[in-house]
């Protein structure tokens, strides 16, 4: 455990988070987030009573926020025994975890007595608390005179629970924990090396650990693109355990979550950390995909110009034809004021870019990994030193040098948000609970779809399981349930109109291909 | 024919276009299309030897801009003979239509002696003159002791093409045209009577002129939205004659050309029909897909206060969220000052919205279709006044009466752009040509693909042939062959980062179900 010590084990059940203390004023932030998030409240009073979540034991990981209370108070509503942590060592609002863990006011729970859901999650973890945080949901309480249990289903996002599942049966399996890896080879991390001394510590304890945890899961929810992606590797590989939804493709998720989230959160994550104006200012944005068109936007909105990189042609193409200059970021770094990654892939910032920064230029990623950035090679050049600003908020002080096209480059510092990990969850709250609603309502969906096993998931015999999506009804019911909290009115079909576009009045309205 | 005769038939070939002495007007304006359509001309420079397209027999339907003018020109670059038609009787640029006949300068051909492609359009055809039009292009000059000829492809924008072979086809199988619709009847409208008289006398001349067709015919490339709907109903009911290329769906069509495009030619055909201000005012847009995204976005970059409606719960949302206030036309009708449809559906704005509007609001449509608003229904009301402001720009005068509530009504009047028809090709120009080298690089990427047979189009025994998208490569080729006239650069993933994101150095770069 770290030094930011978190609360003692406390009966009725285990728990760990900051302090209970903070649970009435996470419940207040919770009973506002409630009232816009009615995608959630609709869920609730519409499958409150059949309780579709009875039997699910669900091991949640996910930014311990306040919207994310609200996710597991519905999921508890419809039936669910929960069990959550944090996906990011920075996410977690620490009243909001505690509120959960009390309870809700009719639970009767107290900071004394809680009577809420078991959540493992602080603001601040050390990655050694954070494996351990996500281990201990896939611990359960063992029922009166029954064996050990594990979850039989999990809610994910980024994908470290089902990796850790994964990893761990196939170490068990081979009947070994791979080798630490070394600084420089490839797969190196120093989170890598907390993941494998995890799966030791656990294996070593009780050698069937994952074998006895995986056999119990019978489906994932993963809620974004970078933990997609480690799914669809899996699946191609014929490695996946057990069926997996794509919460992040439903339109009503990435389309929303991803786009206009970022848009808010992006510009609340800078002004919280540095209070520095964007307006007339350069900012670069490394990726135009969901996030990336989120956050241009925010810049421009905000007076900024903005500069776009890209990989792919077409989002390259979007961003120009939406007005962006579109550079690479080595021809343009020493111009730009901002710069903010959003590609889900590994170092897109480099070191040698970070020297070439600036002075005082700002550095953070809003991707869901932190190796976006190469801090670790940052922190590896001689004669750089970080100076804690405020906690998320560094600046690293770089020494007088030569460029490489042989400038004399004097001292100057940039600023680093979050160490590199996700700004607007590290440095603000994250998204605003309208929009996580949007994204929530699907995640429940996807685990009612899940827990009582829906046609579309099952896996033929001879196949492995594979990577589905939400059918569109349920993406456009997500919409529907949104509509009027916005004063929006929605236009019905006629028949005859219906019948001339091929569809039914009711929906869905568009081809599976269609891309809103 | 119409009274706006059409010049008589010139050798050595046949075509009928307003005056080849617009040929040089439209030479001008295509050689300064060609410079902004990087698309096509990188086509040119990269197919023109292996001349792809020697063989093909193209059938082309698309409004006879300038655009389409390089388009024409760069499938006979690739080898192609081509037969031309506009899809739309007011979308026709003349001096590009004679271009085209009079043929490149290289050609040698003269308003005199023209050495261009066959063309059959004019601006302001009657029904009769366009579907002549779209018969001629079935019917190709014998070779040298052969028999008749037909294309061997279609190049269809809005399925008419296709669909009179259908159902002249159908026609001939059950040995009859069917009768007449009357007016009230489901399926009639003044267009179907004519198509149904062009079906009757093809047929009465030549009994199989359709089966003797059809089997020639190896594959269509559709443009449009429209005419994909109607081409997946054709595939969903087992009707469809040969595999079609659903060209509409690349990203580099849909999300740039009707997003775009219509951002850029909305506003220009208002102001070119009516000068009239949109700063300020309110505008109402039926439909929030492709082309309502455009149109809402240049309506608001021009200051202009946008309400939209749409029947898809997904597409609302995402209105709403991009701030525009989401209504249904009757509830906001006496307040716009703009309507403007863009729906791919009938009936959108029907005769009770029209008497319901605003004095001197301008009604247009930009989706495919003229269906989209009841000018019939308008017509038939009792007291109703057309007056010809200049051509495709009627003033319809409505005469004081009573609103269904009861509250008198003075005179008043309504602007009616195109008489209905897509009023940025009937008022302006349609799309710029830099949007319309992404989407007809797609065109012509499709022609070569079928005319290759590439394997996917293969259809299976026992199986019908179906709709199928460009693969994404291509799409990405088309994006990548528009970014260095705009001066974008491209960044290139290391293998590493590739291998991270689970893709190619060289692309595809996203899975089929990646939204943009
Ligand atoms: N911070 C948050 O609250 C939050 C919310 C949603 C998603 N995410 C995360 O954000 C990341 C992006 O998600 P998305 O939905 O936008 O994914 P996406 O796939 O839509 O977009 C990523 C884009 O980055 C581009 N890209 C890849 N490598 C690049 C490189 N080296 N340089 C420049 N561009 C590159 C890709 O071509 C793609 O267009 C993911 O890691 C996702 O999990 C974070
Ligand atoms: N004028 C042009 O240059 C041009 C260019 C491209 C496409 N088009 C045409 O424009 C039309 C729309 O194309 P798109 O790509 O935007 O299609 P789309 O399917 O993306 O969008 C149409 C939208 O209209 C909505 N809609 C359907 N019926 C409605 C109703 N009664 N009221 C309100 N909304 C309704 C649908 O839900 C959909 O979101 C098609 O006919 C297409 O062929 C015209």
């Amino acid at each position: 455990m770290s030094d930011s010590a978190p609360v003692p084990r406390t009966d009725p059940f285990d728990h760990r988070v900051r302090d209970l203390a903070l649970a009435t004023a996470g419940r207040h932030q919770i009973r506002l987030a409630e009232h816009e998030m009615p995608g959630l409240m609709a869920l609730r009073r519409e499958l409150g009573d059949a309780q579709p979540l009875a039997g699910a034991r669900i091991a949640g990981s996910l930014h311990m926020t306040v919207q994310t209370a609200v996710l597991i108070e519905t999921l508890t509503a419809l039936g669910a025994q929960v069990r959550w942590a944090s996906c990011n060592i920075f996410s977690t609002q620490d009243e909001a975890a505690a509120a959960v863990v009390v309870g809700r006011p009719e639970s009767g729970g107290s900071p004394e007595e809680p009577a809420g859901v078991p959540v493992f999650a602080w603001k601040g973890e050390s990655l050694a608390d954070y494996w351990w945080c996500t281990e201990q949901i896939l611990r359960w309480p063992a029922p009166e005179g029954a064996g050990q249990q594990g979850p039989n289903l999990i809610l994910d996002d980024g994908g470290d629970v089902t990796m850790l599942v994964h990893e761990g049966l196939a170490a068990e399996n081979r009947g070994a924990v791979p080798g630490d890896p070394k600084p420089g080879e490839r797969g190196y991390s120093e989170e890598k090396l907390v993941v494998l001394d995890t799966l030791r510590r656990i294996i070593a304890a009780e050698p069937t650990f994952f074998s006895r945890v995986a056999a119990g899961i019978g489906g994932v929810s993963e809620e974004t693109t970078t933990g997609v992606h480690r799914l669809e590797q899996l699946a191609a590989s014929g490695d996946l355990l057990f069926p997996a939804i794509n919460v992040n493709d439903s339109v009503t998720k990435s389309k929303f979550d991803n786009r206009y989230g970022i848009r808010h959160s992006l510009p609340d994550g800078l002004n919280r950390a540095t209070d520095v104006l964007m307006g007339g200012k350069t900012a670069f944005v490394a990726g135009y995909g969901d996030v990336g068109k989120g956050a241009a936007e925010a810049l421009r909105g905000q007076g900024a110009r903005v500069i776009v990189s890209e990989i792919d042609p077409i989002c390259a193409l979007q961003a120009a034809m939406d007005g962006y200059r579109v550079a690479r970021l080595e021809d343009v770094v020493g111009e730009v004021d901002f710069v903010i990654t959003t590609t889900g892939n590994v170092d897109v910032v480099r070191a040698e870019h970070i020297l070439a920064m600036k002075d005082k230029a700002v550095l953070g990623n809003i991707g869901h990994f932190d190796n976006e950035l190469d801090i670790a090679g940052l922190a590896a050049t001689p004669g750089v030193e970080k100076v804690e600003i405020k906690p998320q908020v560094h600046e690293w002080l770089l020494p007088a040098d030569t460029a490489p096209d042989g400038a004399a480059r004097p001292e100057r510092s940039v600023i680093v948000l979050s160490e590199g990990r996700l700004l607007n969850l590290g440095n603000a709250t994250g998204h605003p609970s309208f929009v996580m609603s949007t994204s929530f309502a699907n995640q429940v969906l996807a685990q009612v779809e899940l827990h009582r096993g829906a046609d579309y998931l099952e896996v033929a015999d001879g196949e492995t399981p594979r990577v589905h999506r939400l059918p569109k009804v349920l993406d456009e019911k997500v919409a529907r349930d949104h509509l009027a909290a916005l004063g929006a009115q929605l236009t019905e079909l006629t028949k005859d109109q219906a019948e001339y576009i091929g569809v039914d009045v009711a929906g869905p309205y568009k081809s599976e291909h269609y891309r809103y």
